[in-house]
């Protein structure tokens, strides 16, 4: 191969690359403004300003294009949570913070959007064989994430289940902050919880020697 | 007015209310199936077999008909509820099972047509406007509802926290719910929450001796 042959293929993979990440913003942004019956491939290839043709040859189906792209999207958002993270003081009270940083990070677009998804599955089959195996993986991460960020051990049942509830209540927290700006009743939700999780957790923290 | 007269009122007031509660019930089964965008007041009125100038009469705007369907659905539930929980034995371990109560009533159909109208309103200026009162409505009564079930004191912080955190997490538990039978796991994150409300409440408990 030539060197402009390669240097042509490199360019096609990088605009390929742009094609695909254009079409699952697009994707996100349809979806929260129209929901899942709103979010046809000609809407999602139109706010792209990509062509139908174009749109079709990345993904074969507009179910392909919005599971790739909650899960392009869940990606950026678990790199913006650790980056956060690690930029918090390392400290015992760092619990509370932490779980203002989940829910900052959780409550955006992406959960609007897969929420409008999530409640469209419950009556169309198809949708929900896409989403099923992406709840499950999704879940697994961000439950590991979570146990992981807290310091905790996870061959404790009581860990896991203070972990799995303190997802449920981000999860609900969320929902609660769709229509309205929920900050300051969650604020103390968030502040009671974390202290009830210090209590509970403390005995169980990894050791943080190594 | 001839007794004729009033007996012709009583049955049109009768069939008015009957007509009523067929759409209500037609909109909540419409939404939990197509979502806001499929919810036309055509595809409820044809679900309900009620004209759509009956339909016109009786519910002006498909807004005024879906909150008002929200409402008597909520309605039911509540008294399902304080019936449920009336069966319920007198016990210090009477909170596990509340819990469940409460979630069995919380994930059912009304969740699922409630989740579709609150996404949507996310984008629907006029949608939200309709769903903010009820939303706030709704939220304190189930407050009310809770504190009176768990047996508290509503005027101590730490129990309006709390409770708070119990109404959240029930809320995610209802959408994690919503796409395959989530009871195992659930049971497991409500037994904890339970054990863990009882220790903090357990001081809190408002006498149970009038």
């Amino acid at each position: 191969m030539s060197g402009t042959a390669i240097g042509t293929t490199r360019q096609e993979q990088e605009r390929s690359r742009v094609t695909r990440q254009k079409l699952m913003t697009a994707a996100i942004e349809v979806l929260v403004e129209k929901g899942w019956a709103g979010a046809t491939m000609g809407a999602i290839a139109e706010r792209a300003g990509v062509s139908r043709g174009a749109c079709q040859h990345h993904f074969p189906t507009r179910g392909a294009l919005v599971a790739a792209a909650v899960e392009h999207v869940f990606r950026q958002q678990v790199e913006e949570l650790v980056r956060r993270a690690n930029g918090l003081p390392e400290s015992r009270r760092r619990v509370e913070p932490l779980l203002n940083l989940l829910h900052d990070v959780y409550a955006g677009p992406l959960f609007t959007a897969a929420t409008h998804l999530w409640v469209a599955a419950v009556a169309d089959e198809e949708l929900k064989a896409i989403l099923l195996p992406l709840e499950t993986q999704v879940g697994r991460e961000v439950h590991r994430l979570t146990v992981e960020l807290l310091g905790l051990d996870e061959r404790d049942r009581d860990v896991r289940d203070a972990v799995r509830a303190t997802l449920d209540l981000l999860r609900g927290l969320a929902l609660a902050n769709l229509l309205h700006d929920d900050t300051a009743r969650r604020r103390k939700v968030l502040a009671h919880w974390a202290r009830t999780l210090e209590a509970q957790l403390a005995p169980k923290r990894a050791t943080q020697a190594d």
